[in-house]
This record gives C-alpha cells, structure tokens and sequence, in this order.
C-alpha cells in the first residue's frame, strides 16, 4: 500500500479555511482517497490539552519561547499518534494548520527567532514536511470582518484573536515570504473570492499531486 | 543589590529532597539571606498546568520529545516569570529540580538523544545555569523504600513513580555521570544517612558559595 499525501492549508484569522477544509475531503472522497482531517495546534487528546493552555487568557506572562515548545510538544504527539499512522495506512491527510504557522505567527507575528523554530522543526519532524501546502491569503479588510463576524455569534474571542492588527500584519507577511521561498510546496490561493472560486482554485492545485498519485 | 545564588536539588525518587529542601531554606535564612524555594516541573501556574499534563496517566502514548518539550516548556515560563526575577531582586533561590533531572529521567532513563537536550538548554536558558547543585544520592534499596512508603500513605503513584526499575538505575547512573563531568557544581552527598547526616553535608557543600558572596 503506498503512503498517503500530507495537505496542509494555511492562513491568518478569517480567511475561510474550515468551509475550505470541509469542501477539499469532500473533494478527496470523491475521488476515492481514505482521508485524515485533523488540525493545529490539538489533533489528539493531549495536544488538544496542549492547546487549550496555549489559548486560555491567562495573568502570568507567556514567554514567546514557552509559546513555541508548547506549539511542538503538541506537534510531536500529533505527528506521533494520527499524522504519521494515517499515512502509513495510505490515508491523505489533510491539517488545519501546520509548522508553515509557527514560521508566521511565533516568527512572523512574535519576532521569535527564526533559526529557533527551525531547530525545533528538525528535531520534532525529522524528515517529514507536507506534500503540498495551501496558503490561503486574503487583505486584512476580508479576513478581519469574518473574524470579527465569528466572534461576534460565539460570544468570544481567544488570547491570539485579541492581538492588534499589526500582529496580524506581520503573520500575514510571513506566510507570503514562506511561499515565496518553497513556490513548489506552497500554492497561494486568493481567499477574497466567493467560496467556489476559492474552492475550484484549491483543487487545480491538488492536480498535481492526484497526477503523482497515478503515476 | 547583588544577584542571588540558583541552587538546584537532584535525586532519584525517594532520596528525601524534601526534607532537606526545608532545612536548606530555614538555614539560609539563618544567614540572613532572602530565599525562594521552587520546584520543577511547575514553579508557575501555567507550569503546574503543564505538570499534571506530565503527569496524568493517559491512554495517549507519549512521545518522549513532547515529554521533552513539555518539560522545557514549563522550564521557561518558570525561568522567566519566578527564578530570574528572584535572583535580579537578589534572592536565593532554592529549587526542586531542574535541568539535570532532565538529563537523568529523558536522557538517562528514556533513552533520548542527549544533543537534543543541550540543544534545548541552550535555547531556553542562555547563561542560567546553577551556581550549585546538590545531588542526592542513595541505592535504589534505599529510595524505592521511601517512595513506596509514601506512595501508600497517599494512596497514589504517577506515572513516572510506577515505571520500572531498570528505568530508576539509569537515571542514577546518568545523575552520577553529570556529577563526575561537572564536579565543581555538582555535589553529591551521600543520601541514604540519617536526616542530620545528610543535611549537614549540604551546608558544609554549601560553604563554597556562602564565601563568594561573602567577598
């Protein structure tokens, strides 16, 4: 049985991943895949109490290095017990979030020292990198008024949706210097659109790794 | 002012930091010096909160580098938000454990590559290391002893305290090893004496440092 595909979809607040998510394994089914969805940070039961303590507001200050061993220790359990198990069973798995976010928001976002998250990268992944990551980019106008939109129905908003805008400036910029920087793993998607077009822009994407797939 | 002295207490399960911990403090206030005593994993709130995910049992098989990174994790925020502040305010800080009990319980008893820990050392701590360590130490005859007292009188046994024997041998021999490769800071003292013995050792361990800060 050959291994499955590792899919990640990236982007800031508000930029549509999870009706994105929901459209692409629907997608995937389709063309008759077993497929994984899962998310970061959480995906298991301990990762998922990883990040309830990542996203709790809380007095006593979080240092950005504490932020960013949390984000891992919750990646290498989630590696470990779904992401890597499901593609040795040749499912294709496809996560909300992944490491291209720590580059974006503890790098980009924070000002954590790049070299830091990349340590950390060898040491939790070793080889293991997605197959094809979707960056779903958008203004900060569009993706802030879906955020604010959301939070306004539930009632909340978390520690990392609270921070200012030009936090979210900088995430933004990252995200884009990290496609720029791996333009074959990484296919920039414009979120601005009406859903379809976003969603029919994913799948063109996904060619060309079903066409690996048949070959 | 003067920055404090950092002190750690090491040993196995059972050895009776506690104890001597106590002791240690009442004696450095005897000095005249301001004391924080401190323990790791914890320290903070948001480090205890990481603590019992340590420590819960759980179905979820735990990778020994979120073990490792968990650990770090709570290291930082603790650095951060209780022993440096301390120290700059010039206090000694006294503290259950802390990086050498990494060494011994991930490196010595899980196995883990120890590059991986310097590596994590060096990232979370900068310069902070201990100005002095004390390594309790005694036969597992003697420790196993103790632990399995208390565990009985409390009716419970974490995680860590229900592994295995050979698994308690080698954290030993690894806190030994650090001993012989770091003697000027590590000191080992004899833990299986009686209460008296052992803690006087400690304070004659502890002249060295008295005297520095005497100058």
């Amino acid at each position: 049985m050959s291994r499955g595909k590792f899919i990640t979809i990236e982007g800031g607040e508000g930029v549509g991943k999870s009706t994105q998510i929901a459209a692409l394994r629907d997608f995937l089914i389709s063309r008759g895949l077993r497929v994984t969805v899962t998310r970061e940070p959480g995906g298991t039961p301990r990762a998922e109490r990883i990040r309830e303590l990542l996203l709790e507001p809380n007095s006593e200050p979080m240092p950005a290095m504490c932020e960013l061993l949390l984000m891992f220790a919750a990646r290498s359990t989630h590696i470990a017990n779904v992401i890597e198990p499901a593609l040795a069973r040749g499912e294709w798995v496809v996560c909300d979030r992944f490491t291209d976010a720590t580059y974006a928001y503890q790098g980009g976002g924070r000002g954590m020292d790049v070299s830091s998250i990349a340590t950390l990268e060898r040491l939790v992944q070793g080889e293991l990198r997605p197959d094809l990551t979707i960056l779903l980019d958008a203004p900060l106008e569009v993706s802030a008024a879906r955020a604010h939109e959301r939070n306004q129905a539930s009632g909340s908003a978390d520690r990392f949706e609270r921070e200012q805008r030009d936090f979210f400036e900088r995430v933004r910029a990252a995200y884009l210097e990290r496609a720029r920087s791996e333009p074959h793993r990484i296919v920039v998607v414009d979120a601005s659109g009406d859903r379809e077009a976003v969603g029919e822009a994913i799948r063109t994407a996904l060619e060309r790794i079903l066409d690996e797939k048949a070959k």
